[in-house]
């Protein structure tokens, strides 16, 4: 399509793209954007060399395009929320602005991107606000899918969990690291005592023991005790026990009253073994004894999701607006250049976000409109309002502050809590309202008039 | 627990893994084994750079382990079978033998590359099976788990599909690249058939439009004929229209008649939108006139499992067979050093397969038994077998021969030809036999009991 672009003549029209997508992932009420710092550094390194021109060429593209394509640098507008942001379906999240094809190359590295950070952030909040304040790690390396996981624990960390077993992760984004011992250390010894007592020697600190390798109550907890005891004498103390099948909430209660009778209060349990949000939010229902739980393939692949559905359309060519109609009625995109409004109630709560063209004045707008039902309306007059995006990227250059991991997901934390706890809800959460302005709405209705005229 | 088992003094024991999974995806009846070629690269570029050292020495690690890891290279041997085999649950399908540090620090990078590949390349099998000899093509990209993406559109031509629409894949592993114009290259254009022309003029090769911008029958595909009419006295041939939206057996349906109608049999009906194994079956069932299908978010992300659930297992240490148990009995693990056996019945079909010890003889084999239940035996004296494993890298060589995608995918074909149909089955399939052999039940036997006298 680029191609077709350039040799069509049109390589300095002026577009303006919407990255948006359609359904909150999980069945949730909101999403957790996230990405752009990495979409950042690869639009930066966005580069044509000489074997891709090499190979473009061997598939046939044409020379003066390949010309073009040996100087091609990204030089349009972004505008996006802060990463961290709790963002909602329709939302134009980001837009991009920029000549037709640089606005076209972009949208495959976009999507990929956003589509994937912003799942895996948005899984990670469900599973931070199913284990309340217990710790969460994220142990899905193993099944990740393939080097999805680089980005996956970023995106993790941004959503709530405290760590990753991904130490490549910790080192490029400065992430906390955690793990614990396999089932082949305790194997790997004449038996499991042994196993326990050259482990603690070895790594005495953040010290976690296995303990079903052979039989949880009857030998793992109770070696896990001879040798948090043998460490308390010299003056050490094992941090955790690790439950990995069997009865979760039954293991962890016995084990717990085996710990405490030991006195040993400090020693924490750490659960792993298929957890998600749901199982998570079970055990602690059932008072299992948990302090942390490592989630693995549910957390790392978006299970049951895998994608959130984003996609990238065109909403203006050359300052004309342009629409997509398709044979789904909810696939109509919206028209124009546009910006993300956000009110608040008295509260300081989130009360509703409006979609408005970006040259609209706040002031002006007193009442948002429902998407699809324009009877349906709500008055935001005197409201707390902001404009939720800001220029991000432009020229090269990127114009959002470089943040910590950490800080991304303070800001994740604190506008989750701005949510009321409806929208939280993992079933059937309370919807919340985004609307149009007046002035969208009509630029809308007038495109679609002009193509039935054209019919 | 690298650096535990090098502080302790053990990083010369000699181990044996075993990497196996326990459940095929999707509900099927086999897995197709992906992901090795790429390992193999992995495993020869696997070495701690001082970024690497550095960074491990910030977060704790002991100065001699680090100055071992500045000269680490992995020099275990790996036995598997070809990539493109068809393998099943339990069977230790790759066995890693070497010193018990680096055989550890592979397990992630191993899990991590074959438990995706293999999940993909397995969907892309029953997408196959569905599509039968109409074209199907990987549409991925924009919904992948990020970085998944260039393993997983390999994965997914090893498993049955045409081609991608990766374009940096196609690159790397010489894969067949196709991909249409979007929704936006239309909306670009003043009007749909403006939009049609120039692309036929800019690409007349491999030309296929989208038709369901505005409206597929009304619309689309009436431009589409007229574009098609046009190239034709240019000596050029539309290669195909696409549907993207709507009702695509009906719809594919009304545009073959109306395409036929204008004497344009020789283009082909291409249809994408959410499309997965069961729907590709459905609209074939109903008769839709669609040539070719583009598989998007279902293929690339491995919907709807997201995980093969591959484990790393250790089964041997300094020549003594070990064992697993866990709270949950189908955890339990199988001792030792073992090999595939295939097994084939008269018609050169798939018998069964059996898991036994390295070292027996194929000759004294007679009967397999069932893994749990030893009362279920098959006998398989006087059928043609095979060990399904060879040696595959040797001293940080690889020794399989290197072998082009397509030839992994032919050889894919071959293997799924030689499978009952009933094992292919999407719902409920006959489940495929694997037996173990009486030696190896023996072993285990005898492990089981040691365990119990200890406690």
């Amino acid at each position: 399509m680029a191609e077709g672009y350039f040799l069509a003549g049109r390589g300095t029209d002026s577009v303006n793209f919407d990255y948006f997508f359609r359904k909150n992932p999980f069945g949730g009420g909101f999403t957790i954007f996230a990405g752009l710092q990495d979409l950042f550094e690869m639009i930066e390194d966005f580069r044509f060399n000489s074997e891709a021109i090499d190979f473009l060429h061997k598939r046939g593209f044409h020379s003066s395009f390949l010309d073009y394509l040996k100087d091609f640098k990204f030089k349009g507008t972004l505008h996006a929320p802060q990463e961290g942001e709790v963002v909602f379906p329709n939302e134009p999240t980001i837009t991009v602005e920029g000549n037709i094809i640089e606005a076209q190359l972009l949208e495959t590295l976009l999507l990929n991107t956003i589509n994937y950070q912003s799942l895996i952030a948005t899984k990670a909040n469900r599973l931070r606000h199913s284990a309340g304040d217990r710790g969460v790690m994220e142990f899905g390396m193993r099944r990740a899918q393939g080097w999805a996981v680089i980005h996956g624990s970023r995106a993790a960390v941004i959503g709530g969990v405290d760590s990753t077993s991904n130490v490549l992760s910790a080192y490029l984004y400065g992430l906390e690291s955690s793990g614990t011992q396999a089932h082949s250390w305790i194997q790997s010894f004449k038996d499991e005592i042994t196993a326990f007592r050259v482990y603690a020697e070895t790594r005495p600190k953040n010290c976690v023991l296995l303990v079903d390798t052979y039989h949880t109550l009857n030998s793992g907890v109770p070696n896990a005790i001879v040798v948090a005891k043998e460490m308390e004498k010299k003056g050490e103390r094992l941090s955790g026990i690790r439950l990995d099948s069997g009865d979760l909430a039954y293991l962890s209660k016995k084990a717990r009253i085996m710990l405490d009778d030991a006195g040993l209060r400090g020693v924490k349990i750490i659960a792993s073994n298929q957890l998600d949000e749901y199982i998570i939010k079970s055990l602690i229902d059932q008072g299992a004894k948990i302090d942390a739980f490592g989630v693995g393939t549910s957390l790392i692949t978006g299970r049951e999701d895998g994608a959130l559905d984003g996609v990238y359309k065109l909403s203006q060519v050359n300052q004309r607006p342009t629409i997509k109609l398709s044979e789904d009625v909810y696939k109509l995109t919206l028209p124009g250049k546009k910006k993300i409004v956000r009110y608040y109630n008295g509260e300081n709560k989130l009360y509703a976000d409006a979609i408005v063209l970006a040259e609209e004045n706040l002031s002006e707008i007193d009442t948002i409109y429902h998407p699809q039902y324009a009877d349906k309306k709500s008055d935001v007059s005197g409201l707390k309002s902001e404009v939720l995006v800001s220029k991000v990227f432009e020229n090269g250059k990127v114009l959002a502050p470089k943040k910590e991991v950490r800080e991304i997901s303070e800001y994740r934390k604190y506008r989750v809590s701005q949510l009321s706890e409806e929208h939280k809800r993992f079933e059937f959460p309370h919807i919340y309202k985004v609307g149009l302005s007046d002035a969208l709405i009509k630029l809308r209705e007038k495109l679609l008039a002009d193509i039935k005229k054209k019919k």
